[in-house]
């Protein structure tokens, strides 16, 4: 039996879409159990859900806002649904939580109420993007970290081998460090050096470097992971989420600018459903939080039922795939790398001063 | 009448997109004369635009291949079709220059041939991109610089303007300063000071500062301008272009998956066909190098003759509009914000030392 925590009041909506999420999700996994974290008023209107003998309703008087000050949050804010909800993972009554609430804010109480695993300076937050291939492309970081160095960016890499190993199965995922060029002596100083750490991370079998790669390879899919700074992924996530709504913007118009253009969208329907699904962000919902002690997944804020469903998936399967010893155990390995012991020469230098 | 001199050898195919699409600007351009730049032999196949009395051939004996070290580019081949036909507007013959070569041995010819200009410490690169709005967003810099300071973004914020005033008649367009949030709080040291910078270049009127935006409002069109640095920029667009090409992909491959499908696809013809104009990014090809002495516009290398002859209308639009003096003019009224004289209380620090 895996127990899942669901921070029930976050996101734009709250529980009307967190609660029908629950109650879908609880059905599609006999062996789940949720705790229900939220103001017990506003959960009461789901008697259904509440009187499921696999849920149980943990209160919480706070809510933590879309717009509250990380500082709200974390300080003034102790009894929130999102800060209960990740205390349930810190006292192991829950494998993982789920919040679709205010990024910086569960960053922040995460990191403070979990703290980080051994070996990692900076958790990440992984999502995964849709890719030519079929696939989905792993990329991270999206936003924690908005100045990282090079070692960071190999704890990331790390990190993210981890996540996609426990949800494949597949030991060797491809990791890309995304440049401005593939050749090696692109970048700033920080990619530069950090291409070098990949590639000694790949020779010491500590993960499976491809080399650089560039913004368009997310979407071929020509690695399993792609690794970036904060700043960089969230604006490639942003502008790919602007874009494909444009496009579908323009899709919807160009259908609707003439009664013959109206019949026609009705002849390809079928055709433009299955596009629709197949791009729909809503199947990719459910990003990691990645380096704690304890597994947290971030839902969109603005996710719908379906979309929040597929975020408690998520956070499900990487309890059971024990996802969080996968990342222990691959960090404890690449250590050496990642906070390198003085060697003979640095000590030799030293010494001269 | 206007002169534009065109590197023919450049691009991933050469002459059979660069002349074709210098005979269809001739055509579609009375007032303009062209310099065609290349090998002689090469471009001897194309009689009816060398014969032309609007044309002229420059002869140029090699040509900097698409990989091409920077070093090679600039230091052994001194007389590729690349450089003359910069050195074309360094001689005040032609008014523009054009290729669809390597970028990063146009920007290093382009930059020594021509120098930057007072007030400007590295040039940059800016293209457009389609918005929602229906018009197009100016993003730069978009890969020349992957390092840059708070006061390189002020530049490029007003060379942007700059770019969008001459090529639209507005005299304050609008400037985002790309961000992972909306707050001024948020970002990296160098955004936040930029912010501060801008907001400044805002009270004095030397832009129209609209504040941080995020990745997704380059397609939603929140502002006519997006500042970034070169990395940002570069995967942004890189990954927006491999997201479109998914998408497109997608769209072909439900469209022909059953005969049913491709008998939608007939029906739906002029719907995708008008679709496919819309997000068209040919039409927007050509991204200017701002911030020299001199017009230089850089081709997509993967240009065919339609895309090419974007960019040749940029290069004689931009040389019509004055986008060089417009530049100079507002580069010289920012000059107190871009590099500030010592204040009072910092000459009294440096004398206390």
């Amino acid at each position: 039996m895996i127990t899942v925590a669901v921070d029930c009041m976050g996101g734009d909506v709250g529980p009307d879409v967190t609660m029908p999420a629950s109650l879908a999700f609880l059905e599609a996994h006999p062996q789940a159990q949720l705790l229900l974290v939220g103001q017990p008023d506003a959960l009461g209107a789901w008697p259904q859900l509440l009187g499921n003998p696999r849920c149980k309703l943990v209160p919480a008087s706070e809510v933590v806002t879309m717009d509250d000050p990380v500082e709200v949050a974390l300080r003034r804010k102790k009894d929130s649904s999102m800060r209960v909800a990740i205390n349930q993972v810190k006292d192991g009554v829950a494998q993982a939580a789920v919040s679709a609430g205010n990024t910086g804010a569960l960053m922040a109480i995460a990191r403070y109420v979990l703290k980080t695993m051994d070996g990692i300076d900076r958790p990440a937050i992984a999502t995964q993007m849709p890719n030519a291939r079929g696939g989905a492309t792993t990329v991270l970081d999206l936003g924690a970290n908005v100045d990282c160095s090079a070692e960071h960016l190999l704890q990331f890499a790390v990190m993210g081998s981890a996540l996609v190993a426990a949800a494949t199965g597949r030991q060797e995922p491809s990791v890309g460090l995304l440049n401005v060029g593939e050749e090696v002596i692109k970048g700033s100083e920080v990619i530069k050096k950090a291409g070098i750490l990949l590639r000694n991370a790949s020779t010491s079998g500590d993960l499976n470097f491809f080399g650089n790669i560039e913004g368009d390879d997310v979407f071929k899919g020509t690695t399993d992971i792609v690794v970036c700074d904060g700043f960089v992924g969230n604006v490639a996530l942003k502008a790919s989420e602007g874009l494909a709504s444009m496009i579908s913007g323009f899709i919807r118009e160009e259908f609707s600018k003439s009664i013959f253009r109206k019949i026609a969208a009705i002849v390809a329907y079928p055709v433009l459903k299955s596009f629709k699904n197949r791009v729909d962000h809503r199947r990719y919902n459910g990003a990691a939080l990645l380096g704690l002690r304890g597994l947290v997944f971030k839902s969109h804020g603005s996710a719908d039922a379906f979309a929040f469903e597929q975020a408690l998936n998520r956070a499900y399967d990487a309890a059971h795939n024990k996802l969080l010893d996968n990342v222990r155990e691959r960090i404890a390995h690449a250590r050496p790398l990642i906070a390198p012991e003085p060697v003979a020469s640095e000590l030799k230098s030293i010494s001269t001063f």
